[in-house]
């Protein structure tokens, strides 16, 4: 039996939308989001998106109109009456009301600011301008559209079985990856995959397969709406912007130096436990560590995210061992550029050593390599970050050159200032 | 939205149904239905399943309740309106009215008759005794119930995605095959795999994934059902069972050596063209070429369903160009333990030599090998034959001793008359 109302409603739709909730972002955003609203409100942030993919014609690819529509139908979005309930009962890390009442009414008033995108030179030139607390909210949507539109401008060309044997193809893959992960004993492993999902379906596929596939092993997922829909933890903790952002505010080079713990030192106000994660690559994770105050060496863990991940844990061993503690009650987050061979690998080096965790990204919910002909469906490294705030470029020196991001002599002085000598660099592939 | 109907609908089956309809069964048994209704409607035939895979324990496997419950449910079905009007009023092999008037008012009133079900060292008796034109109705479905209570006995062990990956594996597998057919130049194919089927939705999916593949050199199903619902050809002309039982009821040697050709007189009369496929196997290939009328070589082609593949359409050409015929203008079908690899061999080897065309069973609809740990789901050998006609056991010889059916001493009389000699065994796999 055809259900009459659903088709038709189905067809109602101008366009199928990438994004339909405020909340399919990750968690990240909403605890960062939260600390800026209450933190620095006013700051006027430009994000901007950033291909590193360069040979990679984003704009040969992906009609402007059906993404100008897409960026809009974000625009039209409102947080619902059931994702707020969601936000302000649900259990976050093992706490209730993790998002003040202030918060969460400012939320719910929320529309994301406008826009402003160009077509150059084969590229999409796309950035948001606004006060902090909500143009952040832009970087995931963007990312996610972007990415799904590309999708879709391949799925396009396909018939309706080779798409259906795609996805045959992607689950069987995506299966024996999982088949693999379960045999690593202990494994704590979550999705961290939605700025660069092949699409939002997938994604929620992905979580649910890792669900069944991987039972307790599997903590959780970056994305709020589907934590929300599937019932699982979400997950993750803070990222660059804040420091970055904090950084380029910064009027002398002594408070150019001191701001990623400033940013440190709110974060620490307001959460506990395992919320306490630190990511000290921003400007260098060597120099971040060496300078560090002492009530940072009781954190909870650190999060790994350029370099090579392997030094940098062993780093962060060493330097809790310096400060007499003990790195097994410790917690390292990898989660930068992992698929299963890397996983197993840190896995076993780290055993015992380390409490040790993998957020998941681009190889989990978007391995479409080798599906299709020509690479057609490869994942690729867009980003979304803010350049600027009050009108001063930021700056990300990153444990990988790169992955640096800034004006070349902004860059320059934070490597003076944060001490940063010769880095090895790494491919990014995603 | 939920379709509260559907789902309530859904919700009042005691069981789910394997077998939905009475023209779920293979085309040519509904063609020899209707030539055994006029011919010999009063024959009485006993059809009885036989497990050529005696390692696998089938009521070990299968629960007996079930089973009854699915064979209880064939003997609910009628031929439905829709179903009688598809019948009379569908082109076959581009005729119309393929079948006759009396016949259709005949089957519009058929039950199939019952069934006799005994376990027995593992394995199930199952026997189907009434007069030939019905009982003859039971073979397909009880064959498809059988393999899919298996698959289903497997699959009720394993989890939901776990469930969806095995068949995005077996999505995927099948897709490879069809590709690599795609690449064999004028290939004819059809499905001739309904009895060893999967499951029925299997079948079903990989029809339409042939139709989207494959094209114009899909031929067509040997599923009626599937054929009336794909709006695709149905494809199948005659079997064993007509030599078989016709020539159990021959009361000398002289009558038993005519039989096969009794039979074939009658098709010759009923139906022409690309109907007009001789199946000399059934007692030996060689001597029913070498033995058979003149008025044979006139007919479009040859099936080969046991022996070597390409050793019996060598012998076809031989036999059709010593008699005066153009081979290039013949039909020669491939039925027997296809594969991918064995069609391609096939297809070059006999390129502009005659025309050929493959009838693709198990490997089609029921490759699930290395789908599944320690073959849980590898297809087996089962089959359901006439084995007695009025009370008088049957034989089949066929061109591979593996495949012989019938009580020793009637065998050897068979092999005497038939003058067939030494045979080469081959294995059979399905």
């Amino acid at each position: 039996m055809v259900d009459i109302a659903t088709r038709v409603h189905n067809h109602k739709w101008k366009i199928d939308p990438i994004v339909r909730s405020l909340i399919d972002t990750d968690f990240y955003k909403l605890l960062m989001c939260q600390s800026i609203f209450r933190n620095r409100p006013d700051t006027v942030v430009k994000f901007s998106l950033i291909n590193r993919s360069t040979s990679f014609r984003l704009a040969d690819m992906i009609d402007e109109g059906e993404l100008r529509q897409q960026l809009d139908a974000v625009r039209a979005l409102r947080l619902t009456r059931g994702e707020s309930t969601w936000l302000r009962g649900n259990t976050f890390y093992g706490k209730r009301q993790m998002f003040r009442s202030d918060f969460m009414e400012w939320f719910e008033g929320l529309q994301l600011p406008p826009y402003h995108l160009e077509k150059k030179d084969g590229q999409y030139e796309l950035t948001f301008e606004g006060t902090w607390p909500e143009v952040m909210l832009w970087e995931i949507p963007a990312l996610a559209i972007l990415v799904e539109l590309r999708s879709r401008a391949v799925l396009e060309r396909m018939g309706r079985f080779e798409i259906q044997v795609l996805y045959a193809r992607a689950m069987a893959k995506l299966w024996e990856k999982i088949e693999r992960l379960k045999k690593i004993e202990g494994l704590k492993i979550a999705d961290f995959g939605t700025r660069r999902r092949h699409s939002f379906l997938w994604q929620d596929w992905c979580v649910q397969a890792m669900q069944e596939g991987l039972g307790a092993s599997f903590l959780g997922t970056s994305n709020c709406l589907i934590a929300m829909r599937r019932e699982v933890e979400a997950i993750g903790t803070n990222a660059h912007e804040l420091p970055m952002v904090t950084a380029a505010l910064a009027d002398t080079d002594a408070e150019l130096a001191e701001a990623p713990y400033r940013v440190m030192a709110d974060w620490h106000e307001e959460h506990e436990g395992n919320l306490r994660i630190m990511l000290p690559d921003t400007f260098g994770s060597a120099g971040f560590l060496d300078r560090a105050p002492d009530w940072l060496t009781g954190w909870t863990g650190i999060r790994i995210d350029s370099g090579d991940p392997a030094e940098g844990a062993e780093r962060a061993i060493r330097w809790w061992q310096d400060r007499g503690e003990d790195p097994r009650e410790k917690l390292v987050i990898f989660s930068d550029g992992l698929d299963v061979d890397k996983i197993e690998e840190l896995a076993a080096r780290f055993r015992g050593r380390v409490k040790a965790s993998f957020g998941w990204g681009t190889m989990l919910t978007n391995d479409f390599r080798d599906l299709v002909p020509d690479g057609a469906l490869d994942p690729f490294s867009l980003v979304c970050k803010a350049v600027s705030a009050d009108g001063r470029p930021t700056v990300k020196l990153s444990d990988n050159p790169n992955k640096a991001l800034g004006p070349a002599e902004e860059v320059a002085r934070y490597k003076r200032v944060f001490g940063v000598g010769q880095q090895t660099a790494q491919d990014v592939i995603v």
